[in-house]
């Protein structure tokens, strides 16, 4: 069973190699009757596009998407949303030397080792290229659950080692894309350009950590035991190319609290009930408590370096290898979109689960 | 769509609230014709029992599994693997206390806003009780694994402040079950038990992390782009009870490093291929590459605690609220087993679906 | 991916071998809060139990149900039903003759095939005794859809060569269980039994056709374009022990008509929208519109006769077998209460799914 | 959860109206490193396509598949193969007519219905354009399989009331594409073809049947007890539009056959076991026994006419209604094509399935 879908009821499939005539998806199951604004799901691709600024890569890729199918005057039909988006930068690029070795750190060895193929052209199947596709079904379930009020934010909290040391209740959240690293932490933001740039110079690379924010998520999302809603964030978030980790709420640091410190007491103000603190990050036994969802997601340095290194070539002998061309330096500022589009198809998808299991 | 099953073609399905009449579940997709030592999933269960030790909750629960069917003589059949685990401790307590109040960071109030309803005995199915279950069925997969190759070994690399300061490659992992914590650092064993000993003594509670290895994976495990191996094991890893955080690798401390030092280099000696370093934790792209995988599980502190709190009652009304009875003050030795558990099912599951995407 | 689960939302999976230990099942996606008479499920396996009258089996089986998890006070909790009916007539009988030849016409040769191992006690997994777990998950069902106004029933309406010539409609569907052979039409029901008697005293059996009526179903259920309500109810019936046909509304007989015959005209009248005639079956694109939804299920003639008949050894020479013991000649009437489940479980997952379908 | 995808390990995911941009699909889990014959995928196509014959349709479509990944040098990289078939035929026509009423027998209804708004361009989703993209995913599949030596073929065995009176076995079925009908017989053929000009020239439509014969399937496909075999047929056969009917094997006519004359007796020939009949249709207990496959599938009369009929508009008040345009009198030809892809992909799905059983 392949791995090319994601989500229950609000499903996307996807399909495409980075440099093959274009990458795509299938929205299944998405809402009928809803209207869309197909340019601001344009707008998100925008965001995790290359070439945004000087910190990111050169390569120019327009990402334009196109709707084929279960959209009808800008209302959603209740039938698969299929789009496409073309690769623009297809040009017969010389990649012969990448297919003769595993690049340390990527995914080429794993890659031929599976399925004895693999498309050498800028890292087929396994480039992140294909979180594009992720952005446009993500985008499409953000701004259904806006019209149900939920509103998701992230941005970049830590770049290599420089880390903002304020929680995302003392940031102002719309300030994450006044600059180009989207960290809303304005001095912090100038400190982690210079740290990229840096690294760039030294033809390195860095990687870092985003926070995510969720607000206004119903009481009731998650289905225990093993689909608890930050089981899914968990895997969603782990999809993401170059994830290394993921924490909920108090996360790793939580660990050594003990459990007077931890746990977050009811409180009942005029009606409303709420917790004095957010230790549990918004979900407590699986599901969702009506409080922000919130959770870090953390990401290794970029693995495509411009330096000399050690590894394999096809032939699986001992060789040398330097990287060419344009790359990120790090990834983080363009990974912002991907957290939030897979944070929105996790909500809304438990959303409709949530829907399914009652009478 | 209810979230009670796990695992796509080795594929468990549970079932039981913890004080009612039995948990249990159904293994399907077990592959035929395996001989299968009972015995030895009952002492799997056994890791996982209260009552182990002076550290652990001393509620007695006899936690016999008996099988239904899918057996034959010692050999699986191919068919739906059937067992109960009857809830020996299921006296009439007297429940009315919780039943009136949302316990503080319990799943008590998200359960009872998701489904109108809930079984307030002992926790009914939000109870760390079901993950038995998990441990039967993690069991059954870790010995088919183990005729492969496959090995599998979790341990508690910190309780509250006292953490592990060695890797697992420095460690000697038989030593896992030599002290009742389940942390092969004798020194910081003995310091973890005198830990959880304290908060006891308080009234309080302990988190902590436990590190999971598994040897001899093979190569081309993963289903990218979102079944990654990696995102299957945060899954599983953040649907256990009280699990606030996953890493792999390097993990977290690894967003800090750059590439140069980051990227695991490839190397061939005497025709084997492997890598110098080990920060992908024997993933990349998604799929295993053959060296170890080694991750981190994060544990919160438990919630139940013997100290008064703030809450709310079953009527939204703010009341004081203290816990009463037997419990665990740290669950991380008795989450070893699950861990591993969970680990295994993960592991055979992927090993079965790469054999289905070759012909 | 073994196929021991049935349904996406309201999903049963199964266990169980005919002489092991027991048989059971779990029914996860089973909407919370609703009542249950747990008398009435237990009177549906009584409809299905061996022994009912001299036209069946004398084997006994006390088919009773014991519910192991979520239902709490008759009402169910939202978490998973778990389920064992024990395997009374589990006495050490002589089970040798049969493990050493393949039954024709039975799956005992398809399962040493496909598994390379079969349980030979009276069937194993394929032992119709499975069909036991589906009635208690339906009669879950058709509860929780005769709360919505739902009304599923299902008659024999063909045995051998013994066929009713009136529709559904000219027929007083109360009167199906006034006779063993559930059969509406008591002179064909008279007709019916003679049959199956003469089919007995001569160590045969017979196949037949059993017809099922739904009424009320809500406009809108099904799922194009592949999960359209008629293709699950065809597969629902074809995973049935013994069918070997299902047809819609008109059925086959509709393939020889003219769309001008054949096409359903809608009609208002008094605000009320049906159609004219219902050769569609109630299901019109592959989703209900309103009309009673009927279609017949074909079962072939019972594969266990008195006869000796020509087959092969586990060694794979030709030999003569000839069945012993007490089997039924016909299936049909017990059968009733099995595609009455099936057709419950397809409705009640729809209902269920189209929920998940609006916002 | 909507339904647009079918298969679980070879999964097609399929979107696109009738008029909409374009119609396409995802195959996930195709097996890598395999050759694929692009031709022979656009020659099933031109197969199913409309404007063949003088019996079929006069509307033009060019239903050229293009592939957009997956594919590199005409092998198969493991990866989704993403594909689209332009809708040329796109022209502003004016629907308003067909926008205004609920075609009799149609979808229009249950679509406005379920969803609360529909595509009223030709039908929509609900048109038997879709299954275009069945033929492409059914086309690849074949062409796996044929490289294990399963072969497939469908043809037209009835049209209204002229029926084949020959069993598969007595027929050339060499001879299938050799007319317009796809009759293997050439004398029935030529009725059927005068059957279907005069059924056109009343303005009227014809329904029929069409026989599936697959050859060669290996022992052991077909996962009881829900997801057999012959379940998973009828399920993919009954999702294609128009069908009314599924039968296995002797089918209805064995309904009314004795056990003795309906068992398929075990012989044993020189080594190699086969049965004397095969009333089982090569499938027993739900899995495939290594004896041909066969079964019929019942077409409906297509619900376009082009005579008076009695409807409701969409206002829902009684009017008249006569369809105007080209349209095909009888599907059963053209259906063909697309019964050859759905067992196509059954049972290359249940290969693989089966694969994962096993260690």
């Amino acid at each position: 069973m392949a791995g090319n879908s994601f989500g229950q009821i609000f499903r996307l499939s996807s399909f495409g190699e980075s440099h093959g005539k274009a990458i795509g998806g299938i929205v299944d199951g998405c809402p009928a009757n809803i209207n869309l604004d197909l340019d601001r799901i344009q707008a998100e691709l925008d965001r995790r596009k290359p070439g945004q600024s000087a910190i990111s890569t050169q390569r120019k890729e327009t990402d334009k998407v196109e709707f084929l199918s279960g959209i009808l005057d800008g209302k959603t039909l209740g039938t698969p949303i299929g789009f496409v988006l073309k690769n623009a930068d297809q040009r017969s690029k010389d990649y012969s030397k990448i297919a003769q070795v595993y690049r340390p750190s990527h995914a080429d060895y794993t890659y031929e080792k599976k399925y004895g193929i693999r498309d050498p052209r800028g890292g087929g199947r396994s480039s992140a290229r294909e979180t594009a596709v992720r952005v446009v079904a993500g985008a499409i379930a953000a701004q259904i659950l806006e019209q149900k009020g939920v509103k998701i934010q992230s941005y970049v909290t830590q770049v290599g080692k420089v880390a903002v040391d304020k929680s995302y209740e003392e940031l102002n959240l719309s300030l994450i894309d006044s600059n180009v690293v989207r960290c809303p932490d304005e001095a912090k933001a100038k400190e982690m350009e210079t740290a990229i740039l840096a690294a760039r110079k030294d033809g390195d690379s860095l990687g870092g950590i985003i926070q995510c924010v969720i607000k206004n998520v119903p009481i009731g999302l998650g289905e225990p035991v093993f689909d608890r809603l930050n089981a899914d964030l968990a895997k969603a978030m782990c999809s993401i190319n170059a994830v290394k980790g993921f924490e909920l709420g108090s996360g790793f640091a939580g660990t050594s609290m003990r459990g007077s410190e931890h746990n977050d007491a009811f409180v009942q103000e005029e009606g409303e009930i709420k917790t004095l603190s957010n230790h549990s990050g918004g979900i407590q036994g699986g599901i969702s408590n009506g409080e922000d969802i919130h959770f870090k997601v953390g990401f290794k340095p970029v693995a495509t370096i411009m330096k000399e290194q050690q590894t394999i070539s096809k032939e699986e002998e001992n060789v040398a290898f330097k990287a060419e061309g344009r790359h990120d330096p790090c990834v983080l500022p363009r990974a912002v979109p991907i957290v939030d589009a897979m944070a929105a198809m996790v909500i809304l998808d438990h959303l409709l689960r949530d829907q399914a299991s009652r009478l």
